[in-house]
């Protein structure tokens, strides 16, 4: 049995073109693209350049011999290659668990391009089930928090690790508050009322971003979804 | 002859009452409202917790003998004096020519009242001639410049110094882009577009937030504004 995220992983890597500027992204599924980039380097001398969303994904990058840049060197991204908490209607997307989102959505918008892996657990309904993180400034976070709790009444601040006291901060120095909404019926409004917040630096919430979705199954073969909810094999 | 910003920050100051949690904005207009807090502390005995915008007005209240809480320790404040660089319609401030807008908009949102303090000049029309600060994340900055730019042509990053190679870095750690707008239309609705911009942190519009402005002049005297555009001597 193959693992779902790793056959996802090595199908979305094959659209990687030789000179292609990409972004990488952060979590489990994110690593074995990172895997799978580093042995095309190696096996066919696959010449890219890379932006990472996270100093983790930087330190995987580096040790699989994959050259990194910084965003600001380039005008745009050819492609980016990223996992994602759930996958809902239209291609709206909650990211994010790893703590990248705020990178993420940067690289993502920056992109040409967005493909993202996952098993197909990621696809559960309702749309919103899996809680959504917002990255907030540090300054005042309890008070933001009260603004995130007239949306939904459980609102955690994320810990550095699960029995930590203190909060978890990300590569930007911020805070994430992870909202566990139940279910969200309108991904564009709330991402547009969530970033309104003063405090609020991002929402994991990617609407309109991705251009495809790669679901990897145990036997090796791979579903794609694309904005228009057509499935192909 | 008096100094016009001493004159607006002194009668402000008069607002504050005996056991309010205040906040204390940044910048030169705002100095002069710390040190006459300071002075109404050691003349009067004056019982008042303060929050400050900025490391450096933090420094200073704590030399003026101002105790100071954390933001995250309060529900509210009671009142915030603060100065501003540009003055419009219906109280909508320019404001972080000091480069803490992010703090400033947080504490003023989280006051039950907000006092503006400035001379005249900063009334001049039309508003929107003071370049408009945009805090943004460092990550991908140049990338968000070049979003920025599609509101204004003049789009300026700051520099920690005025020959300074190097970008000026917030007590949060973001940069800040200077919009040479020359005129603003419609502050809410242009706030409210820029924000959404993915690496866009807080934007220098403040709409909605002042309670009141008070001018001051080289004879003494103070003009106050408030929101429905009435003036009073």
């Amino acid at each position: 049995l193959l693992d779902p995220k790793q056959v996802a992983a090595r199908k979305a890597v094959k659209a990687v073109k030789d000179g292609m500027t990409i972004g990488i992204g952060t979590g489990s599924t994110a690593a074995f693209a990172i895997q799978a980039i580093g042995e095309r380097i190696k096996s066919e001398g696959l010449h890219v350049r890379a932006v990472a969303t996270s100093s983790r994904s930087r330190e995987m990058a580096a040790e699989w011999g994959i050259p990194l840049i910084d965003l600001c060197e380039v005008e745009a991204l050819d492609l980016t290659i990223d996992g994602a908490d759930q996958v809902g209607p239209n291609l709206s997307l909650i990211k994010g668990g790893g703590g990248a989102l705020l990178r993420e959505k940067i690289v993502a918008q920056a992109s040409r391009e967005l493909i993202i892996i996952c098993d197909e657990t990621k696809r559960h309904t309702p749309f919103g089930q899996h809680p959504l993180p917002v990255a907030v400034v540090p300054f005042g976070h309890t008070l933001t928090r009260r603004r995130l709790e007239r949306f939904c009444q459980k609102v955690l601040l994320r810990p550095k690790a699960p029995d930590s006291p203190e909060p978890y901060l990300t590569d930007d120095g911020l805070y994430i508050y992870d909202m566990h909404m139940e279910a969200i019926a309108d991904p564009p409004q709330l991402e547009q009322r969530l970033k309104q917040i003063v405090g609020v630096v991002e929402v994991g919430l990617f609407n309109g971003l991705a251009s495809r979705v790669l679901f990897g199954f145990h036997d090796g073969h791979v579903e794609e979804l694309l904005p228009d909810h057509s499935a192909h094999l």
